[in-house]
């Protein structure tokens, strides 16, 4: 089979495969499509990283890349349980030890024992390629209605946003702000409507990048990122502020609006990584009695719910799609992606399994 | 190995078994504990019952019984990453599926996938022997400081008592009400003081528990449960109630007391199984603005957490133990406890493992 | 002016009275609108009654009748600093003492101060006038876009709707279960929608109802109130059950349906007052892990807040009236009330303020 | 009588007052004690500055300063209801509307309304004298038990203290660090224990302050706040940090000691004003999973709350007072406080009321 290594020189490489064979309780998918993330190309494509607790080692061990894969079970090893063969699965990213306290709460990618934990795409072969070897306990079932992009969407920035906005406590009645209208915040403002917030106001630095949200209509206003953001939200909010506010942008100024522009008593959260947050504190934490929230990725149950709130809710994430490529066009996909594209880059293998979506 | 069986006509039968091998993902755990719980009296005991889910078959499968042990692993199968030979370990009860939804949020106890979930003495062989065999997804590290006994009782009832109070948020400062000094009361007495609670006022009907429950010092006021009992709650609360009441009795009139005797804007939890929930409602729900929180046993996380706690705050749960017996008298040791002994219950192999409690 | 004085013999009597000066600290309002709420014709019109901290004594005092009005300050009294002439607002129904901790709280309903306290057409004059006399810590701004009538419902049932609700903690993506379509069930709809509710299940015993019901369009499904009713709400829920149930029929075995078609890990709201709770306990809230809030009104700022929430949404509570008669017809509308009318039946006097909605 | 006005220029001048008469909702109070706060020294002792919302005047009028007060009512105008003649009280250091969202809420600290908000020793007479005026809105009842010292303690520090710990949820079993030792570290120190906190874990750069903490007993574990101040709370703690931190500092460095000593999953909560709060994202908030809460004072209720709770528990907050001076030393007592006190530092006038505290 096809699948894409990265070789961390801002190139992607479409590599040949062995199709791997499921073990205990281990599955084949058969991949419908697998997206690109943000980290990915800052982590891996532009040249690879470390992070805390990795000794400064690369977090990427040369695997298939590609941490966001969804698709259809080919074959089940010994063991397998819950799932079978022709069901259709969203891949959580990381799969974990399952017996440290984080995993025990579902939370795989808090997992604590470094040994036994491994991501798709970064320590284990991932969802760039026509298969994918899973381990049961990371996968999702696929809801009736849903395409395998939109499971491919769900496995990393859906999910995300859903934890972080849950966190905050959003409910109908409230305005939302998210700050940062990438994948992620385009993913937040969906799902931010679907919990229920009147309006969701966006925030965003690039022209090209707001045309493309404006035609997914996810957003009802938009507020250009620059100096005058906060005063122009204050604006459109009657002097108030959001009572919700998330940054999705991971920027330093990003996370400057999204404190300064929430109400008083408003909640804030944290979804995007990197940079920092600094601000001013008393009159604009605690005058205004702020709670903040930083959130990483989610549950694998709180993936599953989401999952099944859009397919209940008949939304479809693939909205936030701006570019779909053939598995074997990998590399221009991801110079597309590293080019700051309008919206989600997705992968799709020929071949790829088709959903009846009715 | 000797093991217990209960044949349901108020008897306890020694055994012989041969000591089981631990397979994939399984470890042979020496029993150094393991209580004897009201629902072992009630379901299997006094005559075999079913439940819910169960479709009129009885609950118990006419395995070894008891579902609170703890001790020493002695052998670790393939598979197992977290644990090893000569960890001490409190073994959660239930064997879940580990990929259901309940499951997969800790919660091995509302597992969803009845063919694959076993609980330990009810549908797969438990701690009344000299060794049970548990999987790894089911232990949870002893830790030092704590005995084998104190293990055991972690195993059920202060794991309940635990994420019983957890749910009514009760805090120092507050006032807590237990109603029912049976062995989960008085966790709810000791977990509740730990947990913050200022005072903690008991409810009991035995004239002999109240004796034991006052050698155990967890509790400041008695009352008898009688039709004054809420009189008299209210007269040691200067006509306020209790912030915080729990019903550990399982009780219709004990449920009663605890709704009746809340304060204004209190909580209150329900524990205890059995029996029914009936009051007024205007007065004594809606005018004093209750939240009620229904709570069944813990997650596995939840069960590390109160393990630790414990530990770290020096307590000895301990201490609500009336009778330690050895394994092979458990046919007295079932007597006593159906008879309404004033406390815990427990059977302790001979040859048990010894802690270094230092 | 006119005004309703109810004899407790299922009459209404329209008597004149002169209109009122306001005092220090209040204002006069010109009523817009005045609601008749279920507790007028239990407690007074039927028969007088009284409750619990009252010594037997009829709760009602002869006083003008109505505690639900909506209108315009006409005057205001020495002191007043927030309204002033031509300030249209909501009277919260019962003026507390202000300085006890609950009315410090914002619950003037739970003003533990008896002698400072005094609700409008209970011990006070009420809204069943031309003009009605409040006090400005009573009163609430109504937003621009709600009509008199809409004020008038937010008076009473939206509040206790809206606070209800919220404690459930009821967001978007979960189905929601409204017991009881009288008006502060249909209340509990649309206020659970604008919270966000992906579906409202409505059940009701009347077929009357049912048909006005329908015509509103406020809720999805409707099932009948009969033995089947938790059967039918599993089968529209595939067999989950809703995430959220609120009981607003005030009967015991309404708040039976509500516990019992919860799902699991569900929270239960009880709004409606009288009857009884009775239910079996292992089952149906400990194994489902439920979480009950019984709630009583709501607060000042939480009809604020509503009221703000219910403009800025474009909401029209008036929806739920489906009768609206004239001031000096109030016998006529306290028979149609007491006979169980379809909707809200609300009083309007002649020559009532007249907003501009647009 | 004498009153302590505050020329900025780092002086103190007693002066001589009539003593005021109590109008409509006022009573006249004895006063007891009156505490020194740093917002004193900083914002008009030093020099004056202004706030946010106040166009750039001064916040102070020139008022007799003081703004915690504790003391005996003398006298009660027309309109008074809850208290009377010989009542002790504290007095909440605000005066709000009592009309707006936040006053209605119990937050006079967040009234909305400038022209009818006043705060006690800033725009009208505070505490530092032997009589204040005060509106009985602004009255929390001192309980038995308590000395007036600690009525005036709860005024300001303490009740903050509370509010901001109430925030982070912290409950028994936890450990607890609090960043600052001053005044209101101390009160988070014994408020933290009060709800349960396991072990209190204190940060201070001081050593005298360190010497004086340690003679209190309040703190069980001191580190010197320096540049191995994290990686110290770490080592006491076994690598897991505390599951709850408080900064009472109000410095940017002390913010990040709170963050990065804070557990995963752990909630932090500011409480201290001015600095700012510069700090890394991914690593110390995200992957962490923080919960960080501003808090500004308290509400009426949260005061009355905690002066109960302080009382019940037998607690004392004089703890914390390094000096006790007559109010006509009030020049020297602001001098120690400016020059950095160990402790509290608090004035008494001559002739002052006693309590009966057994």
């Amino acid at each position: 089979m096809h699948g894409v290594f990265l070789p961390g020189n801002a190139t992607a490489e479409v590599r040949e495969y062995p199709v791997p064979e499921a073990g205990v309780g281990q599955v084949l998918v058969q991949v419908g499509a697998s997206g690109i993330c943000g980290s990915d190309i800052g982590f891996i494509y532009n040249g690879y990283k470390t992070h805390k607790g990795l000794d400064g080692a690369p977090a990427y061990k040369g695997v298939i890349a590609g941490h966001e894969p969804s698709g259809r079970i080919v074959a089940a090893g010994p063991g397998v349980t819950r799932f079978g063969v022709g069901d259709d699965v969203i891949v959580y990213h990381i799969h974990g030890c399952g017996r440290c306290r984080n995993c025990r709460a579902g939370y795989f990618i808090s997992c604590t024992d470094q040994p036994h934990k491994a991501a798709y795409g970064w320590q284990r072969d991932g969802g760039h390629a026509e298969f994918v070897l899973a381990d049961e306990s990371t996968c999702i079932p696929l809801p009736t209605g849903l395409s395998f992009v939109d499971g491919a969407l769900i496995a990393c920035g859906f999910g995300t946003a859903y934890e972080g906005l849950r966190r905050t406590g959003v409910h109908g009645g409230e305005d939302l702000l998210v700050v940062g209208l990438g994948p992620v915040g385009l993913a937040a403002a969906m799902i931010g409507r679907m919990l229920g917030a009147r309006r969701v106001i966006g925030v965003e630095r690039s022209p090209e990048r707001i045309e493309f949200v404006k035609s997914t209509g996810l957003v009802e206003d938009i507020v250009q990122a620059d100096d005058q953001a906060v005063a122009n939200i204050l604006k459109l909010t009657g002097g108030v502020g959001c009572q919700v506010t998330v940054d999705c942008s991971g920027s330093t100024p990003g996370r400057s609006t999204a404190v300064e522009a929430a109400a008083e008593w408003g909640r804030v959260g944290f979804l995007g990584e990197g940079g920092r947050l600094e601000t001013e504190v008393s009159d604009t934490l605690l005058h205004k009695q702020l709670t903040l929230t930083a959130s990483w990725v989610t549950s694998l149950q709180g993936m599953e719910d989401v999952a099944n709130m859009i397919a209940a809710e008949g939304l479809s994430p693939e909205t936030v799609v701006s570019h779909r490529l053939d598995l074997r066009k990998a590399d221009e996909a991801y110079r597309i992606a590293a080019g700051g594209a309008t919206g989600k880059v997705v992968l799709i293998p020929a071949g790829a399994p088709q959903r009846d979506e009715s």
